[in-house]
């Protein structure tokens, strides 16, 4: 297959994993809920992402360095609302049978 | 720096994202809750690294394709946890309060 169509595979696999955790952010907006999140995990991820995105940086890889930084902004973003959600839950009793 | 040094680096970002979802892994098998985990997130890290590991083959970078292997497993047993524990869920009443 030529250079062409598996740079395209890398893209398509970039715009997926750069985003892949955008479905999680806006499940959490919508619910407000948090408690089956681990927080470890997002930490883990966001340092991995991180150095990712120096090794890209050295490879002079573009689509490594732009994949990482918006990994980066979205495993940030679900570090914060983990908290926002987190302390208003230790704040307020959870209902029975709470949001599905 | 020198190469070696990129290379280290490259290999801890590996490591760290290869395995960042086992923290989730592990917290799903002790609370046993899947209630606040996105589906769609897991769907598409899981296809999204599926490619990543097809981009590897073609650059022959050990790493991408170690890495995105084990990911690939990480995520689909992800996935194969949420179907177990939300059909349970499904057949009993969460308690109030639930598990924190």
């Amino acid at each position: 297959m030529s250079p062409v169509y598996w740079e395209m595979v890398g893209a398509l696999a970039a715009l997926l994993t750069m985003f892949g955790f955008v479905p999680q952010i806006l499940k959490i907006m919508r619910t407000r809920s948090v408690e089956d999140m681990s927080l470890p995990m997002m930490y883990q991820f966001s340092l991995g992402v991180f150095l990712w995105l120096l090794y890209g940086i050295y490879l002079h890889n573009r689509i490594l360095i732009v994949a990482n930084l918006v990994s980066l902004a979205c495993f940030v973003a679900g570090i914060a609302l983990y908290f926002r959600y987190r302390s208003q839950k230790a704040g307020q009793q959870e209902p029975a049978g709470g949001a599905s």
